[in-house]
């Protein structure tokens, strides 16, 4: 049986990430390919559980590199004992997230050091890497207003929080684009700004020639 | 103010430390040191909260490489908010195992890779080494009389899992052995199967001199 294809999808919050990864799993499965939906961080009971370490507002938050090394635990579970057994087994895999955000959000965002994060990476997920990356890259225009529709007339204006948040995911969008330069062939930049449909269907023109 | 010293305590178990530990602490403070002591994986709400995943039994139990950087973050917790500070302000700190641990038990125990454990590692303790090390050696005889000395007339001789503790012990003293031979200028080693008063006298001649 031929080994099945892992796909990532990357990018900042409001991308459209969930509405094309339904769009990928309903395409693949219409062609009787049989596939596994996973997130980052979570996608096994210790993965969840270390999600809430991450995510919980407690005392003690995690430092800097204590919230990079839980991701990456999280990570060496799902590659262990989800990803790499679906693979073998000739399913396909999408992930909302895997290592390309690390390098964005702790390597490029949080200011960690690159070759760190690459080996450490690289070991929590035992070398495997996605075989094709859809990075959503929507304007920070297009994810303001996005998140100002989520959150409804609640909103006013920017305060100094949200101005930070603008400053961080622009670092963010200028990883994923390193990250972009340097993998073309991996990692597709998908003008995300569209509307859903226009954005599936420059994924499918990506996904097209992999099926085959 | 002199940054404090950083001293710990690494071996099997039942080699003592705990006791040895006490009386690094009280020698320390009978000379007017403040001295901090924790112990690894943990130290930190966060980092024993992580102490918790490691140590539970359940279902979806840490793969090897899922728990190398689950110490590693607790690790990363406990250098950046307990460690560092408690040095930078003078005091001294007393740790129940550090990152020889690791190398022992993921690294020569596990047979995770040393290179990329050394990275790992040296980027959850941000550069943080250990001034002294305190290696309490145990022969496999000791370790076990003590064990079953523990666990009272319950024991009647080795079953199969004893075994494979004693091949994983084994594994874990040639792996202390080596960490020592690499650098025996910082871990000292220690006759611990002698009685706690010999083996205090021995870690105090090693001490003292750094006190001065």
């Amino acid at each position: 049986m031929a080994r099945g294809k892992f796909i990532t999808l990357e990018g900042g919050e409001a991308a459209g990430k969930s509405t094309q990864i339904a769009r990928i799993k309903a395409a693949l499965e219409a062609r009787g390919i049989e596939t596994v939906v996973t997130r980052e961080p979570g996608g096994t009971r210790l993965a969840e559980l270390i999600r809430g370490l991450l995510k919980d507002e407690y005392e003690d938050a995690p430092c800097d590199r204590a919230e990079l090394l839980l991701f990456l635990a999280a990570r060496a579970q799902l590659v262990k004992n989800v990803i790499k057994p679906a693979l073998d087994a000739g399913k396909w895999v999408v992930s909302d997230r895997f290592s390309d955000s690390t390098f964005a959000y702790q390597g490029y965002g949080r200011g960690l050091p690159l070759d760190a994060i690459e080996t450490a990476n690289s070991f929590a997920c035992d070398g495997l890497k996605p075989d094709i990356t859809f990075w959503l890259d929507v304007s920070p225009e297009t994810a303001l207003k996005r998140r100002l529709g989520r959150e409804a007339a609640t909103n006013t204006g920017a305060d100094r929080f949200e101005r930070e948040q603008a400053a961080f995911h622009e670092r963010l969008r200028a990883g994923f684009a390193a990250l972009h330069a340097a993998e073309p062939g991996r990692i597709a930049r998908i003008d995300a700004n569209a509307a859903p449909d226009d954005v599936w269907e420059e994924i499918w023109t990506h996904l097209k020639p992999i099926l085959s």
